[in-house]
């Protein structure tokens, strides 16, 4: 049996745990051989690829990236994908595909494997963690732990200058990853895209915190959280030394607001790309492993169309079509649990 | 409502933030109060308590061990034992107890609340993560990611050195430790208490991994760990600088019998209490701080005689009784699969 | 001997050791008795002060920041600035103070022992490392080991996005950090305010990896870097989801141009301050321990107007006049070794 | 010019970064190019060699370990073996050696050059840091600050059960380690082979900090520690699991000598080989890097018999006999200010 790998989307840590451990697995257990296709699905239609081999993957599991790039190509985007998807698999006599990915690459393999009967597995990834049919996607506990020990490192600066520090996490439309090291982090307001925020009941936990003695704040902000509609009135930004106006994402414009508003000393830190970069977690680590032993089961079983899924400590098969029906937003009662320590 | 609090048993990371979250939780949504018991069931027996406040467990979420002191004193070793308890509750004017703790600890808490109608709700804690009824233990992560950074840099010296490095991890009873640091670091061989060895099979999988051009080897050992009956003749130790024989645990005695078996340079490094202690990994503070607010809830609920778990993504509560019943070994199958990445 | 302390300016890992090192010191080998100052100079001025005792400042050692607070409050900017300093020293009936600060509270401190006689000692502190007079300051090793960890995070994102990556790092006047972190990190470009930069020559060395096959960069910039004049034609910038115009610092401006010029997807990462909060590194402690020490056995001998400093692997004292003269810039020498490394 | 690199004696973090620096800046600025020598001096003798190119030492800046690999072979213990250095040299038409290395390695570098004229440039390497002529060696600041890791977290462990935990590092000869470590964890006694101990006084201390309430101790201990003279009669071991008598190096000496003693329950944590596996930190990075370039500057005007070293904040060229006449010990001095915190 000869298998074709590829890895699509945003780059998340343990991507390379999970090709180390399909390819293990698959080549000592069920006596397979694999292909990784370059760059996600571009690889596979410009069959761009090279043979994965226990040697070509070894000493891979504690390095972050993807050793196949990626790229957030889709093959629906050019008339003749499908058809190319195809002719790769028969050219390289594949009998089928795993598909390490997010809502588009799944997304993508679902589609080729229900209109086009592509034979496809899929490995969920987003260190978002906002994918169904899963109870955590590797990638983001280590996503969480980079945010959180920045949010650590933070509060010294915030309780030595009595300032406001705004963190900006990622999360365009979940807010878990905020949610998560807010929790872990101490954070005194926390703010997702789910829950429209109101910057007057921000600044008023803030003023709240001061008459209490409180005199720094930590405010931990997803970068898609967005203000109640008709809340913020955005003041003018400032002039840095190149004559530019400073502005910036959703972090930039609440360290302008509460200092406006508040009178507190406000500043703002955007993590970026480090939390998707570097190392993993021992936990991302082995959730990785496994997600990547049981896609090669999968594929020796040709569970095609099926997604290899978290459920308890139990790793499960689930439909492709469930995993991408719909984002796995951070529910009421959980945020509800974070504002106990709210103000 | 007036509530005790205690910790018992081994210290581990995530206790304070079990603490100071009950206490926000407990005073801000169902106005608790609560006392603080030093040293586990100890403090109880003797009545050694202080205030427990907002302001006094403020801060203390990323602080490893416990602000109220630990012991393994059990309150059924003494004859007045469970009347003393019953006396101090009657004393403060409590209502019930929070008892945070392991198998010991919840054990003495399940016999309290059945045999002498002590009001308990329990908190699951170990590094080990051997407690049935829940997912995972608080703790746990952050023991699995010391050891696992640990072997990763023992990584570089046993390459260096074309080495055989035994890693000791701690485990008396079972090998999640082991089990999980082992698949995270990529270690060439696991052994936990559940699996006797044999140490010809260890030696086996050390010279088959040099006869294929990999020189070195790390073995993950439960401190637990035990030979297989009547496989291993231990050899005659060394005898150190000052005239002593250097002998000790499970992981001297593999460096000995691995050099002495396959000629290969071993060296053992035992982890120790270095797993236990420190700030605990975001996982595991917001894993404790679910906890502690759901104590706080059970307890205001008057849920005697449970404890909160976790199944899923959920915080459960389950019978105190079914915790303690018997310990979460590591189940066969996951062994298996971790044995992919053997030899 | 009594004697108050203070710290100014911004706040930097290793300010917390150097109160516990002064405490400890003066008060066991000394006999020696203190009061801290509250946010600098402010807490002088408004004799806003508490007592520190063995007891007040013990377990500080590895927390980042200041128990004392801090400001950037200057006794020269208001007229009876120096009068009230020396009526609260009178008040408390002081021998001497030790401020701990950069260049700003130095040279407060400087000026105020040679125009108005006030007896002090110094101890330089600055995470920038622009201090002359010594070797290094503490913090700084902090502050690189960040940046060097963000570094290496973000270089499996640039690799497996084939993406320009530029890191903004601290440093306004000087670009030690840049320097150091570049080179651990292994940087590509390293750009610093001594060193005004012309883009094209950084596109071109962007360029020449990518023909070479490595179709990644990472390009570390100080805040204060600066393009060499009449060199950069800044691009008009992008609207984001609020619809304000998305600019920012040279990091920023760093990322259109670069991308602007070669075509490459380029992103920009502003690690901010957490270079500057959290525990302090091994390194950091031991030097702020030694510095403390030295404070209190100079203030002992009554060094007033000298500063502690570090020389190879002495603690020596320097006159005060000599660390506020002109900043330690990288010399040209040291970058000339860095740029080995460039493209 | 064409010159042979070798890395010999223990592993060591930051001799990977040593080598590619070695090999960047020979072949682009001197146009020299490189071979590297297989484990240390053996691979000198046996001819045992491959390429050394950019591309080849490409990515290892941030590994630990050697790619070089290591060993303890010394070319005088062979009657053949100067001569056999020689014809490998006039073989490989080589004009020189880097040799990497610790006191072994030099001394046999430095022989080799006085007595067989071999050209020879040494670069100094032990994570001791007990090399005279170099104000430090790389490896020791990585190997300090996992020490240091360790201590703080057994602090909590040590506190939250009341109890002593006596800590053993790497150190045979000298003390660096212990003291670097101790004064950055804030250790309560600090035992160093420079300065042979008396268990009693070291007990005084820890029963003094339990009068003052201090419950718990931190005992950092070098492994070649020894006690004065006729001052520490060794008690019975206990025997374990497997029957035999736990006995052990001077940590669990100590553990059982401070237990016996005092009564109060102490624990031993051997942190061993982890102290010098891993990635470098950026100050070890930025030192290794930095010796690397000068040793192929070094190399390239033939200042054979010489070896780079740290001056302040300069690398300078000494002799090579000057590094390797005595070791680096502790001076009293500095083992006084430690002293300022014990008890």
């Amino acid at each position: 049996m000869r298998i074709g790998v590829l890895t699509g989307g945003g780059d998340c840590p343990g991507l390379n745990a999970v090709i180390r451990a399909i390819v293990r697995r698959g080549v000592e257990h069920h006596g397979q051989s694999f292909v990784g296709f370059r760059d996600g699905w571009r690889g596979v239609l410009e069959n761009v690829h090279e043979e994965l081999t226990i040697e070509s993957t070894r000493g891979i599991l504690p390095r972050g990236g993807t050793i196949l790039g990626t790229s957030r190509t889709n093959p629906f985007k050019r008339e003749d994908g499908p058809a190319r998807v195809r002719s790769t698999l028969a050219e390289l006599e594949l009998d089928g595909l795993i598909a390490i990915g997010g809502e588009d690459t799944l997304g993508a393999a679902e589609r080729l494997h229900r209109e086009h009967g592509v034979p496809v597995v899929g490995v969920p990834k987003t260190i978002d963690n906002d994918l169904g049919a899963t109870d955590l996607t590797f990638g983001f506990d280590t996503a969480v732990s980079v945010a959180t020990e920045a949010i650590d490192r933070l509060h010294t600066t915030a309780e030595s200058h009595n300032r406001v520090i705004v963190v900006e996490v990622m999360g365009r439309h979940a807010g878990w990853i905020a949610l998560y090291s807010g929790l872990a982090g101490g954070a005194d307001v926390i703010l997702i895209p789910e829950r429209p925020f109101d910057i007057e009941e921000v600044c008023e936990l803030v003023r709240r915190r001061h008459a209490r003695g409180r005199y720094f704040s930590i405010v931990v902000v997803a970068e898609g959280a967005v203000p109640r509609e008709g809340t913020l009135v955005v003041q003018e930004g400032k002039t840095d030394e190149f004559g530019h106006v400073r502005l910036g994402g959703i972090g930039h414009v609440l360290e302008r607001e509460i200092e406006a508003r508040t009178g507190f000393e406000t500043r703002a830190v955007v993590l970026g790309h480090t939390q998707r970069g570097g190392t993993p977690t021992a936990f991302d680590r082995v959730l990785a492993t496994r997600f990547g032993i049981a896609a090669a089961d999968a594929a020796s079983q040709r569970r095609w169309g099926e997604m290899v899924a978290l459920r308890g400590t139990d790793i499960v098969l689930v439909p492709l079509a469930e995993a991408v029906r719909e984002p796995k937003l951070v529910p009421d009662e959980l945020y509800e649990l974070a504002a106990t320590f709210f103000g």
